[in-house]
């Protein structure tokens, strides 16, 4: 099994400690090491690390190699994001070169996993079911509330069992829903979050591009004569130049009928926002997560991600306080999805500084 | 007519700007000049600079030298801070030497007046009324809107007019009321805002302290010997490491027979807290008060005083956050008045280099 981890986001919502040079994933955001760090290290008791690809942007080929210990050959460069699929197809064609009848699983740089062992288990049966019936297997994970920041998988039929795990076709992924459909995929007990972590033979995803993103595929086709000549680089730029900007889920996974899921229960996150951070790091009886130097009277329910400085909280109640040095981020928790606009804002304002 | 600038105070509730070595007085919070240096600019149109005494701690001798311009002599020095009544009976032996007849107007030096003409207009009127009938005169505002953050006073029958104003004799001065009865005292039509401005004789003041506080009063006879001696501060220090701290609202105003007031309208806050910016400051279309480089989206009703940094906001509604460099402090509006328990808190920690 090789492993292909998709680290070319730009993690704006983790803004101001994301930055174009160095974003989300980059980061020791939670714990000691960066993201893509423990992206690996979760890996490797399975896959050795010559298996492991990272897909990145060319800015970040520097912090890939020197963070992840990964050979510059394991490391895909993309001169432009485009998204998930053309990341996924592009490194498909590199594991195709090593092993036609490979699988693979493509996965983000910067998820949070609880559980290791669980998440391997069903790393293994993924495999298994991805080798054997040449499906699209997903990770999906037993929601723990009606989180409107997910996709969801309604599981359909079941198809079998692998290492004592079922799995099932997959009805329907839906993106992210509003509240009250969210209230209902749990109740209805056969919706499961869509981690974004896809296992498959890589001839399995190549022929599925062939059949639902055509241009992708003649893409795909042309950088494939060039990789390891002269005209790789070039290839790969004239190709995303052109390409368009779609993820899996909605190029490939919504479309296929070769869909399956592992309902499974590893303690998956996929740390998508500051107000995240309360579902991994631990709380203090207030409801409040304080780093950095705090002292915080009659505040709850809010996280504190400081610095050098002295920051001080009174009465606050469900707020996000971020700070880097050169900004500070103060934002309602139920707002932090919004954090994007602010990096929005920042470009158009050319204040490029904070970027 | 002296003056008497009060200038002792903490300025605990504007941490983190205001520290030990430089409190409120002494910044620019509201404007391009220190507060002190403002409160007498604001003075010296009636009153010259001569005759006008600061009264501050030793440490602040310095900074009141340099940022009012006035003379050495004319600053007195509190070892210690013993509230409002010492302070105000200390100052009142200074000019006793130069007028035992003159009439002294005693002020913070911290309070924001927007109607600099009104307020001399009333100033003048006060000093009349002082002259004429010996009484202690107190500047009471008409109340704005029911405040629980200042003192109320409640006007008694007429005394007379001065200047074209009307000045009554006090029934009862009131400490912070709470909201119900702050209400109803706006209400009732009869009550006006403490200022914590007053006028009176010297010769009067120090007749009163002789009734209502006769150990200050015998404290500050020692002290009157030895002014102009090589003994001067030594017999100050002695006094002061005896003596009661005690306020002149509750030590003299609320005790004394012969207090009134003059009802006006210059436009007058306290400023007591981050929170009052929005009663001096302008605002913009959102209620938001922002001073420094910010970007604010979806939030309203919030003061922000940066400094350097970036600071952007987001859903913040009834929220104040100062950037001192150091130090960062978040509060929700209505809670600004316990800053001074996060410098408690310092304090109890031993955390001095934000004191």
């Amino acid at each position: 099994m090789f492993a292909v981890i998709m680290a070319g986001g730009q993690g704006t919502r983790f803004w101001p400690k994301s930055r174009k040079p160095k974003p989300k994933q980059f980061l020791d955001i939670i714990g000691d090491e960066t993201m893509i760090r423990r992206t690996i290290d979760r890996l490797t008791p399975v896959i050795p690390k010559e298996k492991i690809y990272a897909v990145v942007n060319a800015s970040h080929l520097q912090d890939t190699i020197s963070q992840t210990g990964l050979s510059e050959d394991s490391i895909i460069v993309e001169p432009i994001g485009r998204n998930t699929a053309p990341c996924i197809g592009l490194a498909a064609l590199y594991i195709q070169r090593k092993d036609p009848e490979g699988v693979m699983i493509a996965l983000p740089a910067d998820h949070h996993i609880e559980d290791q062992q669980a998440f391997l288990k069903t790393l293994l049966a993924a495999e298994e079911v991805a080798q054997s019936i040449g499906y699209l297997v997903t990770l999906g994970t037993e929601p723990k509330y009606p989180a409107t920041g997910f996709g969801y998988i309604e599981k359909g039929e079941l198809l079998g069992e692998s290492g004592s795990k079922e799995f099932f076709k997959v009805r329907r992924f839906t993106e992210k829903p509003d509240l009250s459909t969210a209230i209902e995929f749990v109740a209805d007990g056969n919706f499961l979050w869509n981690s974004g972590i896809f296992v498959w033979k890589v001839s399995a995803i190549l022929e599925q591009i062939k059949t639902h993103l055509p241009s992708l595929y003649k893409g795909l086709m042309k950088i494939r004569g060039a990789i390891g000549t002269d005209r790789e680089r070039e290839a790969i730029s004239e190709v995303y130049s052109n390409i368009e900007s779609i993820s899996i889920d909605y190029g490939i996974m919504e479309k296929s009928d070769i869909t399956a899921v592992i309902p499974s229960d590893f303690g998956w996150n996929d740390v998508g926002s500051w107000a995240s951070l309360d579902e991994v790091l631990p709380k203090d009886k207030d409801g409040n997560i304080l780093i950095g130097k705090c002292i915080s009277l009659g505040t709850k329910d809010t996280v504190v991600y400081g610095k050098d400085k002295l920051i001080a909280t009174l009465g606050l109640d469900g707020i996000v306080v971020v700070d880097t040095g050169d900004a500070i981020l103060i934002s309602r928790k139920d707002k932090c999805q919004d954090v994007k606009k602010i990096v929005e804002r920042l470009e158009k304002e050319g204040m490029d500084e904070y970027l």
